[in-house]
Parts: structure tokens; sequence; C-alpha cells
């Protein structure tokens, strides 16, 4: 069996190829792939000062770089740098320098010019006809400083941002010629060259501001030193969250995505899956459509009462027109339509929450939990609401709302921990390099238990803020705004809080009933800058209870015979929680916007590519 | 921080806290849930037997009972079993030990009923008015068993198949009087109760044969021991996943699911996604809704024609027809509609594939992975096809047909291994105890290396068959049936197959275009009893070929920019595959139905809870 076992450390067992190397002391390459990742060489503790003298075939994509020109005589100084790519970086820099911090990221990936300078300002201690480069695999947050000779290849190629190369070559030390950088690799074979049109590649335009990068490129914004930070982080946040249910002995299920079944109270806002028609992908006619289409309809009439030309035409358009109007009433009327031809032969959605079918798994295997994503149309706020977000979200059976309470707070606090231990790196370049940048989200978050507070509690702490004045009123039975909850997190307890016990009609129908008959055994865990990060609730279990609360909602009974099916025989107490991964890096990685936490974002109107 | 290190053993860490009992030594409870895991208790190595003399808390749903009446003396043969359950038990075993697996494994837990009886035939040992019961919590597939007294609550409420308890007590060895079990737990406390409608509660119910048990009441149908271990197994076999991922590098990136990117030829199978209007759920209306209204109209006008009363009424309905016809042409009309006002404000559908997504990841990150759900509209051979299925794709940058090749098969020999050690359990279950059921199916798989042919010498091989005639004809250039398949699996190499280098004509245009121009960079592996199990390509990552190929196909080139762009800037070489996930939990549990891995399925006609 090939396979490596998954309790060595990483790479230890997957590091048996060798690189295509006539030396025998050389970097081990990657199992699956024809060169050594660069976490293994610069990603070590000690730069890869160890790995001196030994060779290594590695890959990335260009960073940045220098040449040394044969006409150029002692030091380079900026002015006089000769490539573009450098200029490039350092206009970018100043330009960009100011900005959020993930612009300051971008800023320090393109440029990280002054670094360059350092080294070129020396380099003339390099053969002339020389590039030096910064590459980057993606694998870490530091590059490695690679020396090419313009007798292996033409340098105008290798040299440019976002260029892609795979080169063998002896790693040495760098005698003091850059403060970055311990090792650097001295080439003397070009494997790959994957050229880039510089002039067309957005990440090294100067006048593109990288928000408007990660949103018009997605298909590229990964490549650049922030994208793939955080997608490093939010990769080895679900990797934690496995580790942490699976150590917990929860099962791993996966609920459906497509569902008939919706509890959600405002479905305007769900989304709804048709199959297509096969000869068109345009056949599916709302109103919103019909709408559109008479707008245009009418456009063209009025274009054809201008040009008094073609009489024609202009009935003709008339009695389009007419007929399109037909149409919208036709849509009017079809209110009951009847869906027995469609694929599922009945209208279903794209799951809002997966609450409802992770009950049923909890009430046969116990303790469960699933990885998944959610929809919702949310045409508000855009910057706040992703239409496509993932959850964890877990159910456990024989438990109770404090059960689930300190498994969500364990849960979060095991994340936290861990992403901030194991992407160090990430986080502080994020912070642009502070380390105090993400440790103020996160310090406070792992030091101490969190504040846990009733909803009665949070209300009336609210009431007693004098120093300041509250946009949206603060008034028992109402729910919390934003802001409301940033004073409780930010100002009085400077630390998370867990709120619990809403009146029932704030929560969602489901959430059990205590013996006061108002409240609920409901949770919000709330959290510095980001808002409420996961919720909760202990379900109602009792049969009587569930029914009366749908009655009193009148919720469509037929949608939930199935979770009262689990009520009626052998039911049992059961609680659960959703976390939100998306706000969950968002909050780690200090990013200025919800929507940079993953490149391909879908919300109103964006979801192109 | 209380969360518990992944690297510990499972839930050696989270089992702090102890059962509320008054005896120091107790069997510790879930960190998170107020009883002890059946795993922790029945499901050791020693079955138990190191845990005699000990208190616990265990919880669970009743799988089969046995009271002992005041009135009994002497032994009781079965004939005279006093409680339904059993007899049910004895008559669903009879009924259905002669069918395929999966029912013999639904037989075997509604009775289990031979254990009964022999416990029932010398449970005169036991004192009158007691009950012996076999619960499980869905952690392991071991029952415990559970002695209550009448003392303690009413018998007939904690006897009931399907009924769910929580109780204390003390764990003793059974003496011999059963041969299934080592210990069982004398009940001193009954903590909660969750009653069952027995004669409504459908795995009771002996006439409904365990298929449509799961497919009408996919709720309950986890509460089975066989649909709990297909379940166990799963989230065992996604563990082993993410653990082979992460020890070789990978970073896990999640893929859009909603997407206006379609590569998918046939867009007749593609699911459209939209918003919905906020009065009403059914206002998007399909050519397939008026037809249906159509000919619900025209009925409606028959009806009225046969009854000669309401002159009017029959001619506000004819009137009602023609306008619905005219809906039906405007419809028609509709081909280039306007999705300006739709939430995304173009057509967007459900990924069918994450294949071209994940190459922007691969082509900034290296080595990436996602595990996600997949879409498709399949009408045909239902019971092959999940409209819904989910799916583990990776992609590697730096590498060749041949490393996504090792990969894949040394990610499947992993899984295959992984589960059939840690679920040997539940595979002895599914495939009827026996244990040759399910190795017959993996063993040929982890014992050696696949065979790798290509795509011309599979077709040689089939072509020299003379001992049987293929329904499809075997022909160069054409698609392997599934019959083809499973004779090179089965009967001529009696091991998986990895069949390579395909006709372009065969595959997806953006594999990648081998030397001969006619064949391109492909792979797909099949396994025994399933067929194709995974499938990869090592991607096209020349500019030129890539474009003339979409041209060839005059594939919608604007849809495919994204996909252009990380071939126009440093483009590298790079492949991947993908695995089904759904199929490989079919290959090792010995399901007779692919829709039998998960309640919930999706298939055409079926996505009602």
């Amino acid at each position: 069996m090939a396979s490596s076992p998954p309790s060595s450390a990483p790479f230890s067992s997957s590091e048996e190829a060798t690189t295509s190397s006539n030396d025998g002391s050389a970097v081990q390459s990657l199992k699956y792939s024809r060169r050594a990742s660069l976490r293994s060489v610069v990603g070590r503790p000690d730069g890869g000062r160890g790995l001196a003298g030994k060779r290594a075939v590695v890959g990335g994509w260009v960073k940045s770089s220098n040449t040394v020109k044969a006409k150029l005589a002692g030091p380079v100084s900026p002015a006089r740098m000769p490539t573009t790519e450098t200029t490039t970086g350092l206009t970018c820099t100043e330009v960009l320098m100011a900005r959020v911090p993930l612009i300051r990221c971008f800023a320090r990936l393109i440029g990280g010019a002054a670094d360059v300078d350092r080294a070129s300002s020396v380099s003339f201690k390099l053969a002339t006809g020389t590039a030096l480069m910064r590459i980057n695999d993606g694998s870490c947050v530091a590059d490695l400083q690679i020396v090419v000779d313009s007798s292996l290849c033409p340098l105008k190629q290798v040299t440019a941002i976002g260029a892609c190369v795979l080169v063998e070559g002896k790693i040495e030390l760098v005698e003091g010629r850059s403060q970055q950088h311990v090792v650097e690799l001295r080439v003397d074979k070009v494997l790959h060259v994957g050229t880039v049109d510089i002039d067309k590649y957005p990440p090294s335009n100067v006048e593109l501001p990288p928000p408007e990068l990660v949103k018009d490129y997605p298909q590229l914004a990964t490549r650049t030193t922030a994208m793939a930070s955080v997608a490093r982080v939010r990769s080895e946040m679900l990797h934690a969250a496995h580790a942490f249910f699976q150590t917990n002995g929860f099962f791993h299920v996966n609920t459906p995505i497509i569902t008939a079944t919706t509890v959600a109270g405002d479905r305007s806002k769900m989304f709804r899956v048709m199959r297509l028609e096969s000869k068109s992908d345009n056949r599916a006619i709302t109103p919103e459509v019909v709408r559109a289409s008479i707008k245009a309809k009418t456009k063209q009439i009025e274009a054809l009462n201008r040009s008094e030309s073609n009489k024609e035409a202009l009935e003709a358009a008339k009695l389009d027109l007419q007929r399109a109007n037909e149409l919208a009433r036709q849509l009017e009327q079809q209110g009951n339509a009847d869906f027995s031809d469609d694929f599922f032969q009945h209208p279903v959605y794209l799951s809002p929450d997966h609450t409802l079918h992770l009950e049923t798994y909890a009430c046969a295997l116990s303790s469960v939990y699933t990885f998944s994503p959610v929809f919702q149309a949310e045409s508000l706020e855009r910057h706040k609401h992703l239409a496509e977000r993932w959850t964890i979200d877990a159910e456990l059976a024989f438990a109770e709302l404090e059960d689930a309470i300190s498994c969500a707070e364990d849960c979060l606090m095991w994340l936290l921990s861990t992403v901030s231990k194991n992407c160090s790196d990430e986080l502080k370049f994020l912070s642009n390099g502070e380390n105090n940048g993400y440790f103020s989200h996160i310090e406070p978050a792992v030091s101490s238990p969190w504040e846990r507070i009733t909803y009665n509690a949070a209300v009336n702490t609210l009431l007693q803020v004098r120093e300041k004045s509250f946009k949206a009123k603060v008034e028992l039975g109402t729910p919390l705004s934003h802001e409301h909850m940033s004073y409780l997190v930010d100002d009085h307890y400077k630390k998370p809080v867990i709120i619990y016990e809403y009146p029932k009609e704030l929560k969602p129908f489901y959430a059990r009933l205590m013996e006061d008959g108002t409240k609920v055994s409901a949770f919000d865990i709330v959290v510095p800058k980001v808002g409420t990060i996961a919720y909760g609730t202990q379900k109602e279990e009792r049969m009587d209870n569930f029914t009366a609360r749908i009655d009193e909602l009148r919720l469509p009974r037929d949608h939930l015979e199935s979770y009262l099916d689990i009520r009626r025989h052998g039911t049992v107490k059961h609680s659960g929680f959703s976390i939100d991964i998306e706000r969950l890096i968002f909050l780690v990685t200090c990013l200025s916007d919800i929507r940079d936490v993953k490149p391909f974002q879908r919300t109103k109107s964006n979801a192109k590519c």
C-alpha cells in the first residue's frame, strides 16, 4: 500500500522520490509533483540553512526580479533600476501603502521592492547578464530567491512578474546580500518557462487596486501572496475542524443541498432549482424576464415612432408588445402551477440551512456534523452577505443547550488557537507584519473562557449605557443590532460573548420552549469585528410543543412531516450549532471585506466565473 | 483551551466528565453528551468485559426486547413469546432472509430475533416482570443488552422497538445467557423515555421491504443498523481522505456551487438556479408548466362539454385555453431572454464539475483538493445516477498524467484499506456476516498494484474475446460500455484497471493533446461491480492548443476567458482527478442499489424531504 500514513508528519512519508539530480545529496521532491515544495526549503524554521549545498528542483511564479545589465557599472540605484517590474513594484508600493491591510499585503507582494533594492544595490557582485528573482509556489509565505544566468535562457522571459518557472540548481547561503533570505538557488538548468503577457497581466497593473483585482480576476487572485495566505488559513481551519469532531466521536454526514423542505420564513431569499430545457438554456421564464422584454419592446416602439419610416415594423412591434403584456398577465395567473413535468416533479430549493436534515442523523447516530454550503439571496448590504457560504453544523443527541454551547465554544477556541499556531506566517503577513495585528483579534478569544449572558441581561446592560446612544432602540423582545453586539464585545466585555435564552419570536420555530413559555433555548456567539459567528439551539423534542408552534406560525405542515416523525417515534433531547466559516476566516485574517475571503464569491449580480 | 488535541486517540481526551454516579468507578461520559458512548462499552475489543462492575449512563434506541411476564413459568418458547416486537422480528427475518444483502442486514437488525430467543429461553432465570432489551446509540454495530425491572417504569413503554431510553445502572457480565453479549447493564434509574407509536413506526412494519423504508422514510432509515453502518463507513472514508491529502501537502479549497461557467456538453442535464419571487414561490414558469396547464384546461373543457349545463363557464374556459396557448407560443419566442432583473443578472447553474475552478487554485497553490457536491439531471437509469453526488477532486501543478494516476491510485488504496481496517464490524454486518463478503470486493483492490493499460490495449483485448459476445460493439474510437469494462476487471484482469490515453473525442476539451494529435492524456479507474470510480486528465496548458480545441468544438468562448487567463499568464503543466464518493461507498458496502448509500437521495422525481 503505497499511500502515506496520515499519522506521519506532513511530507515526511511523501518525500520518497528524489529530484532528477546527478548529485546524491538532493532535497527530496514531493511524491506526486516533480519538484520540492518551497515550504520544505524556505518554509523550514532555519529558512533553509540546513539545506545549503544540496541540489533541488523547484517551481513557482515570479514575484519580483532584477536583472544586472551588462552596461551597468557599480551599485544600481533604485532610480536607475532597469526592469519595469521593480519600478512597478515601487510605484505600487507608494500608491498602496496607505490603504487597508489587504491592500498593504498586495503592495508588499507586488513590491517587496525594498528588498529587491537591497539586493540590487549590491548586485554588482553578481556576474553581469544575471537575473535575481523571487519565486513562490503557494505552499508558504516566504519566497525563494533564485539566480539565473542569461546563458540558460532569455532573461526577459523568466524575469517577468507572473511567469512560471521550473528550475534545477544548487542551494547556497546568501552572503549578506539580502536581509530577507538565508539561502538562494543557483540555477543551472531551466526545465520549464510559462511566459506571461506582462502588459495584460492584472496583478502587475499598478492602476488596478487589489479589491478590483480580486473581483475582476478571481482566477488570478490566489496568485497574490495575500489571497494565497487566506486560502492556506482556510485549509488549516478545515483540517482542524475535522480533527476536532473526529476526536470527539462525531460522524461526518452529508445533508442534501437540493431540498423541498424549507422552514425559511422569507422564501424570497431562497433560490429555486430547475432543470434546463434541452433545446435552449434560456427557457425558464420569470416575471422579471417578461417585464424586461416588455421594457425592450416599448423602447423599440419609441424608436420606430421617432423614425417614421417603417409602418409595418411599427405595427408588428405593437402587436408583439400586446403579446408580451398578455404573457405577463398569464404569468400572474400561474400561481398554482403544476410541476409534474419538472425533473423533481415538485418545487425544490437550494438549502438555506442544514439543521433539520442534520437532526434526523443525530437522532440515529447521536453525534454528527457536516461541512456544507448554504444559500441565501440577500440583496441588501452586499458587503456583509454572501449568497453562497460554507458552514460547519453539528448536532448532538442526548444533549442540552449547555452541551451545545460548550462544544461550540471549545470548537471555536480550538480552531482559532490551531490556526494562530500553524499559520502564524500567514496571519503576520495579512496583518501587515505586526504580530499584534492578528493577535488583537485572536488573543482575547483564546486567552480565557468567553462571557455567557442571557438575552435579558444583554438588553439590561445596553439599557444602562449612558456614554453613547445607539441608532437602533434597545428594547426587550427586539433583536440586537450589529451596533449593540459590537458594544458588548468590543467596549463592555472586551472578549467574545455568548448570548442565550431568547424570546421565542426571535428564534426559529424548532427551538425548545423553556418553562416560562416565552423564551427558548437558543444562543448566539458574538465576536469582535465580525458580529455573530455561530448560533445554536436546543431542539424542541416534545411532539405537542413542536406541533403547537408549527400551527402558531402557520408553517406548511406537509414539509415538516419527517421532522414530526423523529419526535413521534423515540424522541430524544438534542442540541446543535452552526459556525460560519467565511466569517471565522474574516475574523482571523484582518481583511477589510468579507468578499475577499475567497476568490469566487457569490453576491448580488456577481457569479460570473 | 478546553478542546481536545486532535492527535489524541478518539475519545481519550474527550472523556473527562464522569457519569452522575454515587460510585467512584464509572464509565466516563462523552464530553458534550450526558452519557457514555456504546462504542466505549460494547465497542471495545473485549466487548466490555473490562468494565464489569462499573456504573454507566447510556442512551439509545430499542432494537429488540423481551419481557418476562409474571404468568410465565419455565422456559419461554418462541411460539409463546408474548411481545409483538420479537414476533415481528421473527416474521421479518423469515420474510426477508432470502433477499439482497441490504435486506438481510435489515432483517438481522429488526430481528436478531434468534438471539432474543436464546435469551428468553433461559430468561426465567431473570426475575418476573423484567424486561431484557437491546439498545443502540448509532456509535457502533454492537447493541448493549440492558435489564429493566417493571418497578422502574411501565415496561410496555421502554420495550417497544424504536423507543429511546436514557438509563443509568451497573455493568455486569452475562453468565452464558447470551452468546452475543459479554456484558449487560442492570438498570437502576430510567432518566428518559422517548416513546414510540409502535403501529405507525415504519422500521417495525414487517410488510415494508427495507428499500421502500429507505425511500419512503429517509428520516428514520439511519436508525437501522444497516444504514447506520453505511453512514459510519462514509464518515471514516471522509476522515481518511482528508488525512491523505493533508499528509501529502494538499490545501483544502472550496470551489463555487453556483456558477455561470459551464463546459458541460449537454446543458439539458444541468440545473438552473433562480431567485424566487417574493409573493409566491411558484412564479418561475417553464414551457413544461404551461403545457401542463394547457393539459388541465383541455380536460376541464371536455368535462364542461359533457355536462352541457354552464355555457358561460365553457366559453370562459375556451378563452382561457386560447390564452394558455398564446403563453406557450410566447415562451417559444423568449429564446434570448434578458436576465438583468434576476439575482445574479445572468443565467447561473449548479456546478456539474469542479475541475475548471480547481485549476485556478492549483495554478497558484500547486496542490489542492476539494470535497463538494456536483449536480446532474439524469433521467435514464435512475438506479445508476444520483442527481446530487459528492466528489473528491484533486489538482496538482507541476504534475503530469502519471503523477495524477499514481496519486489517485494511492488515495483509493488508502481509503479502501483504512475503511476495511477501521470499519470491519460495519463491513462484516453489511456483507451478512461473511468476512469474504466485503473482502471479495476490497481484497483484489488493496493486495497489489492495479493494472494500467491504454485505451487501445483495452479495445484490442476486448476484440480478442471469443468466449462471449458483447451487446455493444467493440470498436476503436467508441466509448467502452459498462459490460466491456466489467469484463476487463471481473473476468480478464480480476483487479481494478486504470485505462489511459483516450481518443480526444471521448474526453473533455481541456484534456492535454498528445504528440500524435489524436489522443489525449486522460484516464479512468475501473473497479469491480461499480465500474468507473475515478477519472482524471492532464490539462492542456498550451494556449494555442487550448484555444484551437475550444474553436474546434465551438464552445462559448466568453465562459472560458478565466481559464484562458491561467494559460495566458505563467502557464504550467497540471493534472488532476475526481473520485466519486457515493460509488466508493457503494463498492465497499455490498449494497444492491446506489440509492441506498445515503438516506436523502436526489434522483428523478425524488427530492421530497
